[in-house]
């Protein structure tokens, strides 16, 4: 029976994990839905009994879980999720004792970067940008060859930095965020606002046959129709401002989209190079490339079983 | 004869340095003009008199070189300055040669970071940013106890961070740039405007006895000069929302405030501090202090004679 370690994503709706060889082959894969509000212990459970099929039977020697929230590395604790409805949930501990092994936790937009890192597309580079663009924005920053964490573990928190002071409300209290200007959320409610007001724009059209969500209205406007358009041209200006500023401030070689949005691919790349082009200095500028996920929604999973390959931060 | 160490802080418009022991203990220290005019042979002839001057006939093991502009350090060139009127000078080569002792450059905030880290405020922290608020703004960022410097050297350029697409123009060519709303020179402009819109404003009173500088703008408004408090106000808002956004990106347990701008105290540190409270999320304001520097404006031959002791990046 050789040795697995297994690699868990965590979502708000669905739960991906693997389990891999010691040296990272993917074995096995599976996907469970995440039953939040049945409560933390419910999910820790099915946690338990998800790591326990993908390991079959073989020693476990790690665990690698992307948690979505704010989290205590050090306790192992998760101290806030709004997608989990959880408040200090100490899930490192209680997984590790249901499963008899040593489990290991980071927010799940960093375990991503991770992802990113060691089979994606950010291989072999020291210094990039992972942004996650869907519900919400989040990152995971390295730079130097080194994961930013910060002090209390919430480094890369670039979805709140605030753009537009007097923009709209965001779930965070402020206003103007970069979340609320040009997430998955955002451009499905400027697109519904849009439909609302264009009777005759083919967002109505598209979305009588299905939810007007930010994959639609990115769908209307690549079919030219001029209310999609401005919905896409807008939010994607914004995003690709917060990411020149980001640019501006870590000089990164790389900055990698992935994320719900970043399956619009030029649609998302071309905005964001131009504002990258109008918003940075020619040295920043000449070296930051811009490239979508290579590994779309499995970046989490390949991000945590680099954490379980690790075992350490 | 001792072995000494020399630490340099090139400014646009001085030069000052200190002679160390190798523990670091200045030993002396000199000031001298710097002849931007005249080019970079005599900039760097003038530099090389002065380390000379201020070794005093001893050994000098290595000397720690604060240059304002945007650098390579593989090459020790200075790539581009502003400041300083140059284009690709190799000082480093340069300057060792006429000295016959290495030299390490850095940018010179960055050097006042290392400065604030190794004497001032941020001693035995690992997670602050340093700020200096002078002419223009730039910082020297420290995360999980390392100096980011980027893979092109120019992490740290916040000041162009844009916070108002449609905010006054920028010497970068943009428009909102944070060093365009809250600099010694936008506190200067405004306080100008300001002083003419309003001919019974205290800032006419204190200008014809001096030039209308930002600290002319920040002493007016402490005498409850309306409008200088306005424009005081203003720029501290911008400054504290910057900071905002740096502290929601990088989490730091400290954010200290250097340069001319910094003299001014608690009438930054107070606006500062509300717009850390307001915008930020609670696990990231609760660890966030802010301090103005301990070293002022010798922070930079401080962190220059760090950047020697270290010898190398």
């Amino acid at each position: 029976m050789k040795t697995v370690i297994i690699g868990i994503d965590l979502g708000g709706t669905n739960t991906q994990g693997a389990a891999a060889t010691l040296d990272g082959v993917i074995i096995r894969q599976s996907k469970i839905a995440t039953r939040a509000r049945l409560g933390s212990d419910t999910v820790i459970e099915d946690l338990a009994k998800l790591i326990l099929d993908l390991a079959k039977g073989q020693p476990i020697k790690a665990v690698g879980l992307g948690v979505p929230g704010l989290l205590d590395l050090n306790a192992g604790n998760c101290r806030f999720s709004c997608n989990l409805g959880w408040q200090d949930v100490p899930i490192a501990g209680d997984l590790s004792r249901r499963i008899d092994a040593p489990v290991y936790i980071d927010n799940d937009v960093r375990a991503a970067a991770l992802g990113e890192w060691s089979r994606g597309r950010a291989q072999g580079c020291n210094d990039f940008i992972y942004l996650s663009v869907g519900t919400g924005i989040g990152s995971g920053i390295v730079i130097d060859g080194r994961l930013l964490r910060g002090p209390g573990w919430s480094a890369g928190e670039v979805g709140h930095m605030v753009l537009d002071p007097l923009g709209p409300a965001c779930a965070c209290g402020n206003r103007g965020c970069l979340e609320t200007l040009a997430s998955a959320t955002a451009i499905a409610r400027e697109g519904r606002a849009a439909a609302a007001a264009n009777p005759s724009s083919l967002l109505n059209e598209l979305a009588a046959e299905q939810d007007l969500d930010s994959a639609l209205v990115f769908r209307a406007a690549a079919r030219g129709d001029a209310a999609a358009g401005q919905v896409v041209d807008t939010a994607m200006a914004w995003l690709g401002q917060g990411i020149a500023n980001l640019v501006t401030i870590f000089n990164p070689s790389l900055v990698v989209i992935g994320g719900g949005v970043s399956l619009a691919g030029e649609q998302v790349l071309a905005p964001v190079r131009a504002q990258i082009a109008r918003y940075t200095m020619p040295v920043q500028r000449e070296m930051a490339q811009v490239a979508v996920s290579a590994l779309a929604d499995r970046a989490g999973v390949a991000g945590a079983l680099e954490l379980a390959r690790r075992e350490r931060f």
